[in-house]
């Protein structure tokens, strides 16, 4: 018998197939992934392909013109389960029809996760209802699942009544139902749909959006998309926002607006990135930090900002996606992850719950380094908690040549002793446009490990080609401007220093007064955690000294990367990390560190470094003594 | 120490108070129910009372000057907690302050119910939190909640979340929540707000739409309103409607929207009635036959009126009254309850859970007579029931001198045999205008009575001066026109008995189909409920004489009235019912008269009065065999 060979793109994988079998079956025989609803029976249209070159292929059918536009077909568009093989053949198979979606490898720690979503599909084949077994349509479905599964007293949403008479005889009695919570039905499609059902995470960051869309079949990450806050036209910070937000109903819905269409701009990135249709998505869920998070839901912000700091809402938050105009199925349900306190959020739920230090019996510190940091300091007999105004620095904002992590950014910064010679690595290997929140730590770090700056951040009068004045102020070049991509020197001035000095007093001040609250010293911690969006990327023996974080054995430091959004997803794919995140919330214990009595002058001391008692960090004082 | 009288209005209760005293704290005193829901503290504005001469009470208050504007003080208006008594008084106190809601006495059977209604108020006096108590404001609620009841996850609609922070400090911590079903937090108000909590019963009717008020602290009825179904513009039938309904998407979208505007045209009428806000009434039940239900949320109806007559939906449905425009509080829930099959709707379960029949051991025939009217036959063994396609002729419609049972519808009519001479009685007393429902199935019956017409409806040549002939047809006249207010006569004509004929055929062939399925006769039948809006006032012997239903003895059959709103009003202050709904639905039999073999042939027997073969009308029988 003669065979064919049938190539497929966009992946190339051909198949050797017999001849007369139609494209869906062959490409099914052959593991290459086309989707189709209705099992191959013309009805549901999905399985749409392209063929340029037809000689090689059945003629067109009725059932296809039914499902295709007459100029769709022109360009060669055919229906992979009508089309039989006449001989050899290319089958491009569009991201639409492509049932594979590639996995992303996420960056950052997280937690296995038994794989049990809020949301499920399930696939019902009906009996057909007779003049002897008149049987209502809803009752129909509702008396199938309770044959399938234990879930009754399902309610239907109101939308989906309306249109199920018709689903169910345009499905031919073969329909997917898909359920939120074992409480209501919120999807009702005709034919089995039951591969296509995704969920997304979102952190929303006082900096930036992150997403991840996930196939909750799998529980894998399939789809990224990120972008800055759109808020962040009203402030870099957190109160210029909620302040902005308090002046006017006006302007809280304007925030709110920013932070929807930012999420809705993620969702529609991460969505094109994999062939996801944004309906597909059935449910999200959302960490933040408490401001974050009021912004987000509208929530007034009053309180949160005037003492005793008080939020309106703790949560966890249930909220259909619809009400808040965010992009996905128009029934999905979005579930906002619970806060703790103050401004520690959902977000510092979401850091415990990816690092899991609530199960560790070994003491912990968990720095979460972001505009609005969070650390944490326990383990599974107490954590203690506080939030910390870094603000922006570390992502590169208000640093001369700062610059977000993307190519060209110099990370890596090494300077040589003595010679004060610079060696540095960017982002992707390109020309150095400007210096990344990693980098700038590093280059703070060595330039005191080499007495370019003092404990203050001062410039020494140091004899150095690279040591310039600009309007009569030192800075310090990292990079020649015949090395930059700018075609400028990439310099460090003291403005830099001052900012950098700042931001980590915030973080280091949160860890030194939780640690005193814990009565333990830097000896008695086993494990450090430094999570945050770029977390992944500093150098542990530059943060400590800088004096971001306590003086601990690097061997004890781990970087966790994003655990907050880590950890929407691991509650995304699992309802008993929901739960787990709602006793966490309330069992963290929250310390306000304005009320605290120590906090100033921990701060004034935490401004210098690495601190202001060199007592307190043995190897840089020994690095110290045996260098300088 | 000096007293003085105060008289309050429209009540005219006097009460003599000490002077000094508050006029709130006196009404309290007395009993006389004045609204407030600060507890007297200025705050609420709501104790707002009306005094014309003020010369007895204290000067108006800067509070008050807060709560009313100059006109209102102008006119007299004071706030009730802020005056004070100098001496005797007439106050009157506004419908929207009056506490207490009148008592309506409810026409037709219900069972008594257990309140135990799905919506709960309850206040709370909570603490303010604290530096060294941050608690946020969501979940200082929920633990407070927690507290008082075993009301734990609950969840807030998202609306009240934006709002929560700014309600709680307007209350000053004592606010009362409304819940939803243990499940959510429907309602959010400042101050204690519990004896303000409605209902409303909605009954669907082809023709009729009626609700009852229902106050859910009490489960009494405090306002009723019923008008015409608006849809009634689209066919008086049910099977005119869905035709239209399916015609194209606007008319199925205009049919509903008709139902939704009379729904708010009755809730509007019952709340001016009895002072009671829309925004007050929590929760909504529903009754209506299969196609009126489906009109009403709007489901296809497409397969309902095709064999074999398919209902979308069997429900209990519940729906956010604000997706349906209903006017009750933005997140009141309307819950309709649940239909049997084909066109026996969630009314007919009202019907069983207001008569009860479910739980006798005494054989029933359950008939509840409208335009699409519904018959069972059972008892707490097995009830089978079917609906019958009566029209409207026993509202009125169809008939010369038809007439809804308004003041002037002649509603008994007696003849004297051989003179033929005629004595009815009218609605209120006041001169004929018209004959309703009851009146003309008396008519029909005395007609067939005294010879007049024949078991075909034919007129006999009998001699009277009341046989008078209308362009050469025969008509009877009830009423000279010196005695109507019409100045016309009211007369009943043939095709008036056709029609009244057809319609009792329906209801009698429905009653005869059950009781073969049954295998019981009119023997075995030991109770008959004549249900219906207009049920109460059929003459029983009538009702047998015209064959509207079987013979059985007079003493065994009761008049129910409206008993599928009474059902909704029951399920409406008891979440018991509704389970007991549901397992009615799912349990009484649905006989489909159109599949019944013996259907046509009893139509057409039942078309003859009382019906073709008398032996089935021994009572008739005999009265015929001594007066003719």
């Amino acid at each position: 018998m003669k065979r064919s060979v049938v190539r497929f793109e966009p992946e190339g994988k051909k198949l050797l197939t017999d001849m007369g079998l139609n494209i869906l079956d062959a490409a099914k025989e052959g593991g290459v992934g086309i989707r189709s609803e209705c099992g191959g029976k013309g009805k549901c249209g999905k399985c749409r392909i392209i063929i340029e070159d037809q000689r090689n292929v059945s003629e067109v059918t009725n059932t296809e013109r039914q499902h295709l536009t007459p100029e769709e077909i022109y360009q060669g568009n055919r229906l992979a389960c009508m089309t039989s093989i006449h001989g050899d053949l290319v089958v491009f198979i569009p991201s639409e029809t492509r049932l594979s979606v590639r996995r992303i490898q996420v960056q950052g720690m997280e937690q296995p996760t038994k794989l049990e979503p809020n949301v499920k599909k399930i696939n019902l084949v009906m009996k057909k209802p007779t003049v002897q077994n008149p049987i209502a349509d809803d009752f129909n479905i509702l008396s199938n699942l309770e044959k399938l599964s234990n879930l009754q007293e399902l309610e239907f949403e109101y939308e989906l009544l309306r249109i199920l008479p018709d689903v169910l005889r345009k499905g031919d009695w073969n329909v997917t139902i898909t359920t939120l919570g074992d409480r209501s039905v919120i999807d009702l499609e005709p034919f089995d749909t039951t591969s296509r059902i995704f969920g997304f995470a979102i952190d929303i960051g006082t900096s930036k959006l992150v997403g991840y869309l996930v196939d909750l079949n799998s529980g894998e990450v399939v789809g990224v998309g990120s972008m800055e806050n759109p808020q962040i036209a009203y402030g870099e910070d957190i109160l210029s926002r909620i302040s902005h937000a308090e002046e006017t109903p006006d302007n809280k819905q304007r925030l709110q607006n920013l932070v929807t269409e930012g999420i809705n701009g993620i969702i529609q990135m991460a969505c094109e990135d994999s062939g996801v249709e944004p309906r597909e998505i059935y449910e999200l869920t959302v960490v933040g930090n408490t401001a974050m998070f009021s912004l987000f839901l509208g929530i007034q912000t009053k309180y949160l900002h005037l003492a005793p700091y008080i939020p309106g809402v703790k949560g966890p938050t249930i909220v259909k996606a619809k009400e808040l105009n965010i992009n996905a199925n128009p029934r999905a349900s979005v579930h906002v992850l619970p806060n703790i306190a103050g401004y520690v959020g959902a977000d510092a739920v979401g850091d415990v719950l990816a690092t899991a230090i609530h199960k560790m019996d070994e003491m912990c510190l968990l720095v979460d380094v972001g505009t609005n940091g969070e650390v944490f300091v326990g383990n599974e007999e107490e954590i203690v908690s506080c939030s910390c105004a870094a603000g922006p620095a570390f992502e590169g904002v208000h640093i001369q040549h700062g610059l977000k992590a993307v190519t060209g950014a110099i990370e890596r910064i090494k300077i040589e002793p003595k010679s004060f010679n610079v060696k540095y690595e960017t982002i992707g290997g390109s020309k150095p446009v400007g210096i990344c929140g990693s980098g700038i730590i590093d280059a703070v770090a060595e330039m005191f490990k080499c007495g370019i700056i003092t404990d203050r951040g001062k410039f020494n009068n140091i004899e150095s080609q690279r040591m310039v004045r600009i309007e009569g102020r030192p800075e310090f070049v990292v990079a020649w401007k015949e090395e930059t991509n700018t075609g400028k020197n990439i310099t460090v001035s003291m403005k830099d220093t001052e900012e950098i000095q700042l931001a980590k007093a915030a973080i280091h001040t949160g860890c030194t007064v939780l640690m005193e609250k814990k009565k333990v010293t830097e000896e008695d911690i086993d494990r450090v955690f430094i999570a945050g969006a770029f977390g992944n990327y500093i150098n542990p023996e530059s943060a400590k000294f800088l004096g971001l974080i306590p003086d601990i054995s690097t061997e004890k430091i781990s970087f966790a990367g994003n655990t907050a959004l880590a950890g929407a997803k691991m509650a995304l794919v699992s309802k008993d990390v929901r739960k787990t995140a709602q006793r966490l919330s309330r069992w963290i214990r929250y310390v306000e560190l304005m009320a605290e009595p120590n906090f100033q002058k921990e701060f004034i001391n935490s401004t210098l470094i690495p601190y202001r008692y060199l007592d307190r960090y043995p190897s840089v004082k020994k690095y110290l003594e045996k260098n300088r």
